[in-house]
């Protein structure tokens, strides 16, 4: 710790408790949830709200009451009480700074208001309404470390079973089965490599408020519909929210376990309880009893500040005795709970989507989505998440334009989950963008030519995925978040506090997405050492930035000096016998080695110790794979093809 | 009462108390808070939290938890806390409404999370953090009643000196005394019936935070400046905020009463107590001896949701035992006593600007006003302030055309306070709208017909002030707002309802302001009854929208049937013995009267009963004016000179 846990000063007051915790003036904030609008919080206010506005006064999907320090320590404020955290913006009278205003008065209020950053050192939480707070402070001696202890006191990163990382679509709201079907073999006709099938609201015979049944009308033959899916290689995920309708077999069941309030006509389930989760999860029990893989669940957010906002309010009364703003803060992960335990119990691993998530999340199985769409803030969410132990799925929706949607495909495929979401588009955005003429019936002119730009790039996320799986694992085994910020790698570069474009994925590929305004240009900025160029293998010196052009059929990414980055022949789907056979790209010189993860993909077996350690080992002898330890015994996943060298590429 | 206030029913929570008021659902609910974004409030929740950042959700520059019901009541929550209103759109559990939704799920998110209003038939009010609440309760019958029984319980409505009702003109940020001597001249001999002179942040030594001193370099010599101003005619206002900077000779005097942080470097003064108000009032006093006519105190709000917010924190101590979410409620009413306190000690009447109000504000001689500039919120905002008893300005700043100077300068007229506030403009808007061309020194072409027609309407002002003068006279003594929403004239009439673009100025007159986005032309809907054009006298049957063109000079406005108006020549300033030789206008037919108020104008002595009540009288034999009753027995104020009877006006 940099400074003695001992100087952390406490007060109660009539409406609530103050925390002060010592800063120094020069001091980096990161984390306070998962934030779609800023990744540098020294300077600021955040309150943390789950939201389904995100923002940059902390209203987030995920508002994490966990920040941690460019000084290496992290603290988490244990409560579900709405925490304000001050990132060193509030003067205490004795401790005034001099401003370094002129003397002729400013005439625009944003010269007159303009933030005067950080002007006290200290951190200031402030939680009205608790009575007491645990606070829990994470050593480091590095920012990293003491991310990667949170995660690992919050039980450690979730694996996702494999077909989790392969790609997913979600299909049309309103489709009834047969035209989920006909997109879905169409998928398999174009050869797009999709994983995973998402129904939204349609499949339910109600929704907003769930009955979680399947519609009579649209889905009259559920069982032969997921055959129909699972023969086309598809695993089937289901949307539904947490709000129990009166029609739904549930709903006087549920009742006695539910909030005093309405949402959308819907019961509000209190998850908190054994009853409640029981009752709520008989429904998606026979659903997954049924072969579906997994569920999306939506709206557990909340509208803190709206106008007319749709959720239950904060003095909301629920059975276990906690409130409504208690209730918020913990909705969503109590939810993930409910649904995950079927899974456990079944011995099976799912992937799934959510719309919020609060503290100690990373063992869970879900990635956050939003319904907001801009491009930059999707990739600031990459890194920011990787702060606070969750998440993120940076979706494809529609684009104003086939550049705009090759980069966003891009951002998808360098990020925790894949995520085409079709969901107000009858036919895929790659045979029209434009979200009106899609639902027209009118494809682009060139879509041939798009969809094949689409599926190479998917391609590539299947090629990715023995390296995204074994970042996984050491997410799991070590706390370290696969997808993060350049400043948790590089916490004594200042370079690296204010990037909010550029992200690490796994041990050694620093990922710098284009977006469609830069116009194929952008700078990246690369930390100290030698880097290469993903594609071509081109040497980058580190330490500075770099001005990097990248035709729309490619995004940015960089490889560490040193690093082995294994590449899977792309596979169309992902099964329990699927083998990879692996390209090994070397870039750099010396010794290297990377340890690949292996088990069944599905199960929870490996928590038995039924996983290998695979490593690849590297030497200017040339290329060695070797099962390190473990004791899976299944089918083997890893097969290498190549090893392609520097040597060898020239 | 419309129902048994027996039927109010509350809980207290750990976190707060929550209160349940009878609704029925066809209620329309107005107030909380003068509202820039929304007049009725029928179906939302707002949280009442003072602000710089007017919006939907409740905050606003006056947050003011009263609230009144077309069924002809209101309630006050009386609580510093932050107060939550949800108007019916709480389900709970065992009231739900059947919703209308079909059964294809929406594929749009506007579908999804419409608002469905009004879903039960109960106002909830929620004060986090208290410990108990006071409500005050209202009775009508009417809605205009139970709103003039608040103003009355707060003290009556505040009467203005006369010459606050004249036009006011603030100067540039950064003038010194000859830039606004020469600014000043220049409206003198433009002939720009101006009455008070407001200088901004420059005049002070230090400004954010303030010194409340005058700057040497920029005014050498203040005591010849206030007599050059006051030999020019203008009363001079000067800015200032409320923190104390540390330049300032009462900062360590003001020190112990201060909470414990600073904004912008200056003590906060705790000004519930009275050694804060002696303390912080020396310097204004000896300004007011100086001449200084009032104050525009500046940043009394808070940014309750940003992320760099530049106000105290809520969880703030103040010396008083209020906590910071307290005191920013009561901050700005509080520091409008402070400064009010000066003027009644030496009985002298004044006329302010102030960027917060609270509740039970209205004998405060204090007009809101905003940084927002959207004219339709502007418009808005006289009609929700008239709703919880303050008065609010929609002033001038700097415009995009020619018609928008003339449309918001219209607005200006028929409103409480007619500021052109030049802050950040060296020159008149009517010299030049565009902001970077009027301080580059480029003049328009045809400056000389703009500034024409701005003081038309300027005199316009003027001729109208013994009318508002009565009106606000009838605020004092009734509680009737001068300024205020057509729902309260006509509770029945649901065509009211949903109103937001049209008020009554005193008795008679309905404005409808044009924006420069109308081209001139506007739905006007008058209520019942006959409607007479303020300009030509054409007769317009009520009941119905009718519609209406204007050319850019003019403003819609329109006279209720059987009302005199009584219009002044226009005076260029306003001083003590001031007389007003009235046109009187005569609307309609049969026997009229109306009554003009008279006092000196200027001291508090009509307290002690000198003030007169002159009533105008109309018959069809002609009119009449008579002193009813009184013991003014200064100047005679008003004097008619042509009775304009639809007769003679033929």
């Amino acid at each position: 710790m940099p400074f003695p846990v001992g100087r952390i000063a406490y007060r109660a007051t009539a409406s609530g408790i103050v925390v002060e915790v010592p800063m120094e003036m020069t001091e980096q904030i990161f984390g306070m949830g998962m934030n779609l609008n800023v990744v540098n919080n020294s300077g600021t206010r955040k309150t943390m709200r789950v939201s389904d506005n995100p923002n940059d006064t902390g209203e987030t999907h995920a508002p994490v009451p966990f920040y941690v320090s460019s000084r290496g320590y992290g603290v988490l404020a244990d409560t579900a009480r709405y925490v304000s955290f001050y990132s060193g913006n509030l003067a205490p009278v004795d401790d005034v700074q001099p401003d370094s205003q002129t003397a002729a008065p400013g005439t625009t209020t944003e010269q007159l208001y303009r933030s005067r950053g950080v002007v006290s050192a200290r951190m200031v939480i402030s939680v009205p309404a608790a009575q007491g707070l645990d606070l829990y402070v994470f050593a480091g001696p590095s920012a990293l470390q003491a991310v990667e202890r949170y995660n690992l006191f919050s039980g450690g990163g979730t694996l996702p079973p494999l077909w989790g990382l392969g790609v997913w679509y979600r299909g049309h709201s309103q489709f009834a089965a047969q035209d989920a079907l006909q997109l879905a073999e169409g998928l398999c006709q174009s050869r797009m490599p999709v994983t995973v099938f998402g129904l939204e609201p349609g499949w339910q015979s109600h929704s907003y408020s769930c009955s979680y049944v399947w519609s009579k009308e649209r889905w009259p033959d559920p069982d032969g519909f997921l055959k129909k899916m699972d023969a086309l290689g598809f695993k089937v995920n289901l949307w539904e929210h947490a709000f129990v309708h009166p029609t739904s077999p549930i709903h006087d069941a549920i009742k006695p376990y539910s909030g005093d309030y309405r949402v959308w006509e819907g019961l509000v389930p209190d998850f908190s309880l054994p009853g409640a989760r029981n009752v709520f999860g008989r429904l998606q029990e026979a659903l997954v009893d049924q072969g579906v893989s997994g569920f999306k669940l939506d709206e557990c957010d909340n509208q803190p500040v709206a106008a007319r906002p749709w959720s239950f309010p904060e003095f909301s009364r629920f059975p276990s005795g906690m409130d409504g703003e208690q209730m918020h803060s913990l909705f969503g992960t109590l939810y993930q709970q409910t649904l995950y335990d079927i899974f456990r119990r079944k011995n099976l691993r799912t992937y799934n989507s959510v719309r919020s998530a609060y503290a100690l999340a990373s063992p869970l199985p879900f990635v956050l989505y939003s319904d907001h769409y801009l491009h930059k803030d999707f990739v600031r969410a990459i890194l920011t998440s990787g702060f606070v132990g969750v998440l993120w799925s940076p979706e494809v929706r529609h684009a104003q334009s086939v550049e705009e949607l090759y980069r966003r495909v891009q951002t998808v495929v360098f990020s925790p989950q894949a995520l085409v979401n079709g969901w107000y588009i009858t036919r895929p955005p790659w045979w029209q963008i434009d979200r009106a003429k899609n639902n027209a019936g009118e494809p682009m002119p060139n879509y041939r030519e798009v969809e094949a730009v689409c599926r190479d790039l998917f391609e590539l996320r299947m090629s990715l995925i023995p390296y995204l799986y074994s970042a996984f694992a050491q997410y799991r085994e070590t706390g370290k978040p696969p997808f993060r910020a350049l400043v948790l790698d590089y916490p004594d570069d200042p370079m690296t506090f204010r990037l909010e474009d550029e992200y690490m994925m796994g041990d050694s590929l620093l990922v710098a997405p284009l977006f469609a305004e830069d116009k194929g240009t952008r700078k990246v900025y690369l930390p100290r050492g030698t880097w290469y160029d993903f594609w071509t293998g081109d040497r980058y010196d580190g330490g500075r930035r770099h001005d990097v052009a990248m035709g729309p059929t490619r995004i940015p990414v960089f490889v560490k000096d040193g690093a082995l980055v294994p590449l899977a022949k792309p596979v169309i789907s992902l099964g329990p016998n699927t083998q990879f056979e692996l390209t090994v790209k070397v870039f750099g010189s010396g010794n290297q080695r990377f340890r690949l993860y292996e088990d069944d993909g599905i199960t929870f077996d490996f928590e038995k110790g039924l996983q290998n350690v695979i490593e690849l080992t590297w030497t200017p002898q040339g290329g060695r794979i070797s099962k390190l330890k473990g004791a899976y015994q299944g089918p083997s996943r890893y097969a290498v093809a190549v090893w392609e060298s520097p040597a060898n590429r020239r």
